[in-house]
C-alpha cells in the first residue's frame, strides 16, 4: 500500500502550503518593520529545504482525521516548526558556532547579510514562531502546542551545546544518542506529537513513536552526510567528517547505523498501525526519509 | 500617599521572589542538561539588576487585586519577562553587536564563558521563557500572556535592528521614538499589560498607559546613561555617548527629555487613578524609576 502512495506530490503540496504561509508572514512583517531584518528572515525561511518537519506534522494530523490545509491549526503549527528550525540553522552557521559559508548551496545568512543581522534574524524567528502559533487569542490546543514547541526548542539548544562539547571530548555511544535526541530528535518528535495534538487535542501516547522516528531520521541524515560529496552539501559534509563529529554512523559503522534507523522506523510504524489507512502519508513519509539516498 | 509607600522594601521583595524562582528553574535544568550552558544561563539570570520588569508586572497585577506571591501566575510571568530581558542583554553584548566586555560590573557572558555559549544561552533563555510561562497545560491566561510576550520579544529584536541601522544613518526624532518604543518600550509595556492579564484575564485598556510608562522609563534610562560616569556602568555609557547612539536626550537635550519622561509618567498614572489605593506600589514604582538619579 505504502509503495503506491504518491509521496512526491504529497511533499510538494505541503511545501507549497507552508512556504505560502511563511512568505505571507515575512512580507506582512517587512511592511511594518526594519527591512534588512525581515529580508534576512525571508532569505532564511524561503531558501528551500525538504520541509520535513512540516510534512511530518501535517501527515500526523491527517492520520488523526484533521485537515492540514490553508488556515488550519496543523499548518500553522507546521509553519512555526519551520521557523524554529530556520532559526537554529542561522545560529548554527555563525562564525562562533560551525562557521559555515554555505547552506543549501547559497551563502549562509551571516555571509549574505552580516553577523549581527544573522543573530537578530534567528532571535526574531524564534519569537515569531510562538507569535504565529499562538495568534492573539490562543485556544487550549494552540497553548499546548506552544508549550510543547518551547520545550523542544530548549532541548534543541541543549543538544547543540552538547555537540560543541563533543568536539573536544570523545563521547561514547550513550552520550551521542542523548546529544542527537536533543539536537534534532526533539523537534522531529514534536512534529509528530504536535500534529496529533493539533488534530485531537492530545498526543495519545505518540511520544514514543515520535521520538523513534526522530532518531531514525537523524541517523538517516548522518548517513547521507557521510556519503554525500562535498559539492552536494557545500563544505559542510567534508568538514563534519574531518572534525570527527559525534554521529551514530561514526560510532557504529554505516551498516549497523542503517539497520538501527530501519528498526526504529519500523517500531514507530507498528505503533501507528491502529490508525489504519489514514496514516498512509505518514508511513510513506517515514519509510522514505529513513531510506533516502540523497 | 505615594511618598510614604515603602518602595525599597517592595522592590527587594519582588527581586527576592523572582530570583528564587529563576534560581530554582536554572538549577532544575542544570541537573538534566549540559552544565556549561546552564551555568551561563544562571550567570546571566542571577547577576543582579533592578528587576524592574518583574516589579512592574507584580505591582500591576496587585493593582488589579491579584496575589503576586510565590507560585502565582503574575510571578511566573514576571520570571519569564526577566528571562527574555536577560537573553536580549546576552545577545546585545556579543562582539558582532555592541561588543561589551562588562555588564553590571562583571564580565559579559561571552567573556566569562565563550561566544558560542553566549549565543546558545540567549537562545535557551528565550524558549525557556515560553516553557516556564506556559507550563505543561496552559490555561487561557497563560496562553494570552505567552502570545503577548512573543509579540513584545519580536518588537524588541526589531528595535535592536533599527538601533544597528541608526549607527550609520542619522535618525530623526520620529525614528528614534519608534526605535526605542520597540527596543525597550515593548517589553516594559508588556510588563504592565501582562500584569493586568495575569490578574484579570484582560489588559482593560492598559495598552496606552503601559506604553507611556515604557517610554518614560526608557528616557529615564538614557538620561542615567548620559550622566553616569564610565566607572558606574563599565565602558558602556562612555561608548554609547561616543558612538552618538540614537536616544531622546541626545536629540531633545537633557532638560526637554526629562520633562517628556515626567509628562508620560503622569499621563500614565492619571489613567491608573480609577484603581485607587491598590495601585499604590505601581504609582510609587513609576515615579521612582522616572525620577531616579542612579
Amino acid at each position: 500500500m505504502a509503495e503506491t502512495f504518491p509521496l512526491d506530490a504529497y511533499l510538494q503540496g505541503v511545501a507549497r502550503r507552508v512556504e505560502a504561509e511563511l512568505r505571507r508572514v515575512a512580507e506582512e512583517r517587512a511592511r511594518g518593520g526594519p527591512p534588512r531584518l525581515w529580508e534576512a528572515v525571508a532569505y532564511a525561511l524561503l531558501g528551500g529545504g525538504k520541509r520535513l518537519r512540516p510534512a511530518l506534522a501535517c501527515a500526523t494530523a491527517e492520520a488523526f482525521g484533521a485537515d492540514a490545509g490553508d488556515g488550519s491549526l496543523p499548518l500553522r503549527f507546521a509553519a512555526s516548526l519551520e521557523m524554529i528550525h530556520a532559526y537554529s540553522l542561522i545560529h548554527d552557521d555563525l562564525p562562533c558556532m560551525d562557521d559555515d559559508d554555505l547552506r543549501r548551496g547559497r551563502p549562509t545568512v551571516h555571509r549574505a547579510f552580516d553577523e549581527a543581522t544573522a543573530v537578530l534574524a534567528g532571535d526574531a524567528l524564534q519569537s515569531l514562531a510562538f507569535e504565529h502559533l499562538l495568534g492573539g487569542e490562543p485556544d487550549a490546543r494552540a497553548g499546548r502546542l506552544a508549550s510543547l514547541l518551547a520545550g523542544a526548542a530548549t532541548r534543541m539548544v541543549e543538544g547543540q551545546s552538547l555537540d560543541l562539547q563533543a568536539e573536544t571530548t570523545a563521547p561514547g555511544l550513550d552520550e551521542v544518542v542523548e546529544l542527537q535526541r536533543r539536537k534534532t530528535g526533539a523537534l522531529l518528535a514534536v512534529a509528530v506529537t504536535g500534529g496529533a495534538i493539533a488534530a485531537t487535542g492530545s498526543a495519545q501516547g505518540l511520544e514514543g513513536p515520535g521520538l523513534l522516528l526522530g532518531e531514525a531520521i537523524q541517523i538517516a541524515d548522518d548517513l547521507l552526510d557521510l556519503t554525500a560529496t562535498t559539492a552536494d552539501l557545500g563544505k559542510r559534509a567534508g568538514k563534519d567528517a574531518a572534525a570527527g563529529k559525534a554521529t551514530l554512523p561514526g560510532l557504529l559503522g554505516v551498516e549497523e547505523a542503517r539497520r538501527r534507523a530501519h528498526r526504529y522506523c519500523e517500531e514507530a510504524l507498528r505503533a501507528l498501525e491502529p490508525l489504519g489507512a489514514r496514516a498512509e502519508a505518514l508511513r510513506a513519509l517515514a519509510r522514505f526519509v529513513v531510506a533516502r539516498k540523497r
